[in-house]
């Protein structure tokens, strides 16, 4: 039997869907999955792609039957799995092997494995993959960290079976080592404000304006044809227009209101921390899905304070739904500023240098966020890498015409008791980056005076102290 | 001579002040500095305290001029300077002394110090200080993580320094290792929230209403003779009634709008994050500070959006002042909530039982956040140890009239375009802890539709998914 072109370990589903993807693609892959059952399984499942597709029942197996150079990608659980997982393979490979991991890795984890492995040893990457399952299947968004030689030898078959926008490919290599993990944890953050704005939104619809589920997924539809055009919003329009089988009321009626968390929201928050650089709409929703996990406190306090159920704005006129989708989209832009600012961040203290153009074209399909809005932000990073989003000029635009709903609805969701955590960070980070005289002098006062940290003065050189101790 | 009670090591303006501290209570101290000249000078400069005062040249001599068993406080700059100063001070310390790390250590760090420790080396003390040079000098708040054996051997020395709140002594053991460092950088991180938010408020009369430094300065010393009576609040005054020698302006008005940061306030949010715990108040003020250091972009932004001085508020009648008062503290109160769960949170994870009443009691006075306000919170977890402080019924009733105000504040600011970002997420917080029904439902028939990730059932157990794939 003809050699395999490419390995796979672990027949998840994100493996299994991207092992048949890379079939259909016109690529041999030989997998392996722990479990054999599991294995013969997938085997017999695949139809007409069985051709390309090679069967393993042990990592030696596996090696031989990869055409040297091996390249092997793991699509097994991040963490400790990775790392005895590339144990296990270390003995049946050779120096010229690459070691693909393609699952959710912390980057200081990716960073720490390529330092670890010898002279000797294959080398490895670390390689982002969103879209999810379907995804997985037919075409995701690939970030890949690594060498240049590495990225030459697996561009083929990568380019092969990622999504495609308008006929170019999404996967690219970002930079060295961790870039890539690095990058698909940002766009995880990314991911989880433009979530929790869009269900912010939805709140606001639902609580504020009193509409039900087919309501509003009427209008996530129909914004779906305008600038808010994206995965995200079209899957909430289907997940608000579906019913529930069982009961016959809407899907979304019957789901209870707490948000899981993998993880690589709050990866994406620390490490913008470590940075110290603002990313306040993705703290928002990382927290707002820890609060949303609290169900019995949230009870207890509803009693306590009253129920929010029923609170209605006092503006809900049917404008009102045209500022939601206007104020929705100038948030976005807001958090994706965030995203990218500490994208460029990393970049930087790393010496990465990641392509930000490159990475908002490479997140324009297959991935999660996928969206039109990503063509736009590729065209703005275009000649000004590393710029925040807010300064650039088509942005500007954009935010100068959305800013306005987008203060609507922060202040009459708060007014009404609607909880709008990430629509919030988003106007109050763009209201503070375009304040050219921010009130920090007031902290630097209080800093001197309680800690003797001193401050600048407008337009001076050098470090001062105040004038506290004479204070009449 | 006589022996000393205890050693110092470090002067520094906290280590210098924390000595004399220690000598005007009548305990003998031995003291070292690194460069000599800085320990001559501090005697010198010691005056009638000079009998209590052993001024040592070298590390063998400070050893020598202490009673044994030694308690050793060090006060040097955090991070490499100690674990060079523990190891220098080793050879000179017998198996019962103690080391006191009284810097602003990561409690990850004292963690590691205290296991790296042999069976015959002296033993660690975490000690956390709140209260600046003045604290230090005259009573600060004592944050101390140690075995109760360590603690009882310096207790009575701490006691006598420590700032008082009628009569009670501002320190105390808080759980072993860690648990004082830990609880100082909450202190701290909740400290930055505090401060952000005064300076949100002064932008708002600021900017908002157009009031002149000497009239807000007068505004806070009036509230501050009301529930927002504290220490940041008085010097808020102070620091906005200061007049600059050099121009004859205000002193808020000549100083750079560009806050400093050392990183306490960011490994707060960062172990937010870590334990899952929301912090979006503090992560707020830490991104303010972050935004404020950037004067080039801020300078740019402001020319491409139009600058916001002068934006005034829509509302602003005498009675938005009141609003102002009643709405910071409804902001203080949730910021505080936040910073004592990640406390809770902490303590439980690492298995430390922080006493959550006795740190609201020792840090009534001394610290740089002391108030009135902190021993309204220790009466709040006398016997609810660990709630959220939003449930305690005294602060259901604060927060019953103080979120309208906050919900006045939230909206107009953001209408005027003002920043409010610790405010906001005070308030947003608030909000979504409070809502029976959260808006988290989407979010998980999201994860589900594109991630297969599954979600609970109101009122059922089990996992489920959505009928997803045959919507009409």
């Amino acid at each position: 039997m003809q050699q395999a072109d490419i390995g796979l370990i672990g027949l998840g589903v994100m493996g299994a869907n991207l092992a048949l993807n890379i079939a259909e693609n016109g690529y041999r892959v030989a997998v392996f999955n722990r479990t054999v059952a599991k294995t013969r399984e997938f085997y017999e499942e695949a139809g007409s792609l069985q051709d390309k597709i090679i069967p393993c029942e042990t990592l030696e197996e596996l090696a031989k039957n990869i055409r040297a150079p091996r390249p092997i990608i793991l699509m097994v659980k991040a963490g400790e799995a990775v790392d005895e997982q590339i144990a296990a393979l270390k003995p049946f490979l050779a120096k010229d092997d690459i070691i693909i991991d393609a699952g959710n890795a912390n980057f200081h984890d990716t960073v720490r494995r390529l330092a670890e492995l010898g002279p000797n040893d294959p080398t490895f990457v670390g390689m982002g993959v969103s879209g999810g399952e379907e995804g997985a299947r037919h075409g995701p968004s690939i970030m890949v960290g690594g060498t240049p030689e590495s990225y030459a030898r697996i561009e083929p078959v990568l380019t092969a079976i990622s999504a495609k926008y308008e006929g170019e490919s999404c996967s690219a290599l970002l930079g060295p080592d961790g870039a890539g993990h690095f990058v698909k944890t940002i766009h995880n953050g990314i991911e989880y404000a433009d979530m929790q704005m869009i269900a912010e939104v939805y709140g606001v619809l639902r609580d504020g304006l009193g509409l039900t589920p087919p309501d509003i997924g009427r209008i996530f539809e129909k914004w779906n044809a305008g600038p808010l055009n994206s995965y995200l919003i079209e899957i909430t329009a289907k997940v608000l227009l579906a019913t529930d089988k069982k009961t016959g009321k809407p899907a979304v009626d019957v789901i209870l209101d707490s948000a899981g968390q993998k993880g690589t929201g709050r990866w994406a928050a620390i490490e913008a921390q470590m940075l110290g650089i603002p990313a306040t709409a993705i703290e928002a929703a990382v927290a707002a899905r820890s609060i949303s996990s609290l169900i019995k406190e949230r009870s207890e306090a509803s009693k306590a304070y009253g129920n929010l159920d029923g609170a209605r704005l006092a503006n809900s006129d049917a404008d009102f739904i045209d500022t939601l989708e206007r104020g929705l989209l100038a948030g976005k832009i807001a958090a994706y500023a965030q995203g990218f600012d500490v994208m460029a961040g990393a970049s930087k203290e790393h010496g990465w240098n990641i392509p930000l153009a490159t990475t908002a074209r490479i997140w324009r399909a297959g991935c999660i966020i996928r969206s039109q809005f990503l063509d736009q932000i590729a065209a703005a990073f275009e000649g000004s890498e590393g710029k925040n989003l807010l300064l650039a000029p088509a942005f500007v635009e954009r935010m100068k015409a959305g800013s306005k709903s987008l203060r609507q609805i922060v202040a009459q969701a708060a007014l009404a008791g609607l909880p709008t955590p990430a629509l919030s960070a988003a106007l109050n980070y763009f209201d503070g980056y375009r304040q050219a005289r921010g009130t920090a002098n007031l902290i630097q006062a209080q800093r001197d005076f309680f800690g003797a940290h001193g401050f600048k003065r407008l337009g001076e050189e050098g470090d001062f102290h105040g004038p506290w101790s004479d204070i009449g």
